[in-house]
């Protein structure tokens, strides 16, 4: 599932615009039913960031990836509900009806599940808990970038790496003044720890002056990425590899300028780009 | 962080062995301590698998991000405990307590947390969990496997992909039977989500006969990934990118061959390679 979406690319020092197509990336609640000591119980059970499609093939593997159920003789019904949201009229609730079965893994149903911190909606109901920030916290910079500065920011990234060259399996984030120059790198396996350590990093030595920087990352962005540099004020956030549907969509509503696909010559601007000045 | 691995190499038709740099993955358990209504309470907050390193950063970055603290002067203290684990020696729980300051959203910690399926030790204690799961559950192939089929598994997942071609931005999940042709695609924003929505497709239409059968994936190979292959018996798992420490680790403990880093005319096995009879 995808979308057409106009993009503003720099490539060899000249301005194309084009429509790009954006993979969809939607929020998608899981409730199970099941029957606990004669009464029946409904729990919401997981919220994981998807692209949409294919959403029963989804929980039907993931019941089974955790174990919840044996097999899928244990589902009874599973069901789309809920209005419709967003621009792509998507459901974004699924409810699956467990039989009343000896398979059922009811403890581990009951079990206090742990969040962790790949996913930026846990703890958060939807994304318009994030209407609340918005009346504090608004990236504001217009920023005045130079096309060599954008181009070259991965490859200090990566220069500055210690992991990457030896392992190639690591992810970074990087905090940048607006001159090119690197402030702050940390690595991870995962790259929104990558980007949790960077943010930690410069919390501690006090080097956020969000009108003044920039924050750069290895892989692609997706919404949690761009949720937590939102929280620094840095209004340019800048990434090697495409962004999702609703990393453009939070970019745009909290006027945060969104660069990807840094290649030797060519970048793509997503958002604010008519208030980006290139010099 | 990384360590040294011995691995078989297979390029253009022959086998090489050498020291691999593997990058660590291990789960970190974050806890928080706060003062409620004048109680001091304790609760374990997320679990994430991340590079260690730099751990206070991550969790100063993580609270910060989550906006259950303000600003730093709102910790009191972050101490790692626990015995240390692994190989590597490594302290995995770390807790942080927090001042009794107005500032603490106690709100947004007391609240409930979903899980949400990018995390492979949501709702398990430890990897130790998976013990149980050894009795039942373990592959038990010793694949002949051609070269050929192995090298072009990437390409026949790529070339089936409807979205990838597209949009540069999703990841894909395929099932193979061992004569390289593809039963089960699915793809997704999310390299988890797609492996649940490829597991999922497979168990409603009765496609899995472990024995006959392997899983190629797109992007790196982490402990998640590999978790939920060996939820299905398959026994061989080939990915574009790199393993994981932890990912190796779990593949050694249930038998499981682990193909990494396919490439034109190259692979790397990474285990079960006494086992492995190339044809």
């Amino acid at each position: 599932m995808n979308f057409e979406y106009k993009v503003t690319k720099f490539i060899k020092g000249k301005i194309e615009k084009f429509d790009d197509l954006i993979s969809i990336e939607e929020p998608l609640e899981i409730s199970l039913k099941y029957k606990d000591k004669e009464q029946w119980v409904t729990k919401n059970l997981s919220i994981t960031m998807r692209t949409p499609g294919h959403d029963e093939d989804l929980v039907r593997g993931f019941l089974f990836n955790e174990q919840i159920i044996q097999n899928l003789d244990d589902i009874e019904s599973i069901e789309s509900f809920g209005d419709k949201v967003g621009q792509y009229n998507i459901q974004n609730k699924i409810l699956v009806t467990l039989k009343n079965s000896k398979h059922v893994n009811i403890s581990k149903i009951k079990r206090d599940f742990l969040t962790n911190s790949s996913c930026g909606v846990c703890g958060k109901s939807s994304l318009d808990a994030l209407e609340i920030l918005k009346k504090e916290k608004t990236p504001k910079l217009n920023p005045k970038l130079s096309q060599d500065i954008i181009i070259n920011s991965p490859s200090i990234l990566k220069k500055n790496q210690s992991e990457f060259a030896k392992t190639g399996g690591i992810h970074a984030s990087g905090l940048f003044a607006l001159d090119g120059s690197l402030l702050s790198l940390r690595e991870d396996v995962g790259r929104h720890n990558a980007m949790d350590k960077m943010i930690g990093d410069s919390l501690i030595k006090n080097y956020f002056q969000p009108n003044d920087q920039f924050i750069t990352c290895s892989g692609r962005l997706n919404f949690e990425l761009v949720q937590k540099v939102l929280m620094t004020n840095i209004g340019l956030m800048i990434g090697v590899g495409a962004p999702t549907s609703l990393a453009i969509d939070l970019a745009n509503r909290f006027d945060m300028t969104l660069i990807g696909f840094v290649k030797e010559d060519s970048f793509n601007i997503y958002t604010n780009n008519q208030k980006v000045i290139m010099v």
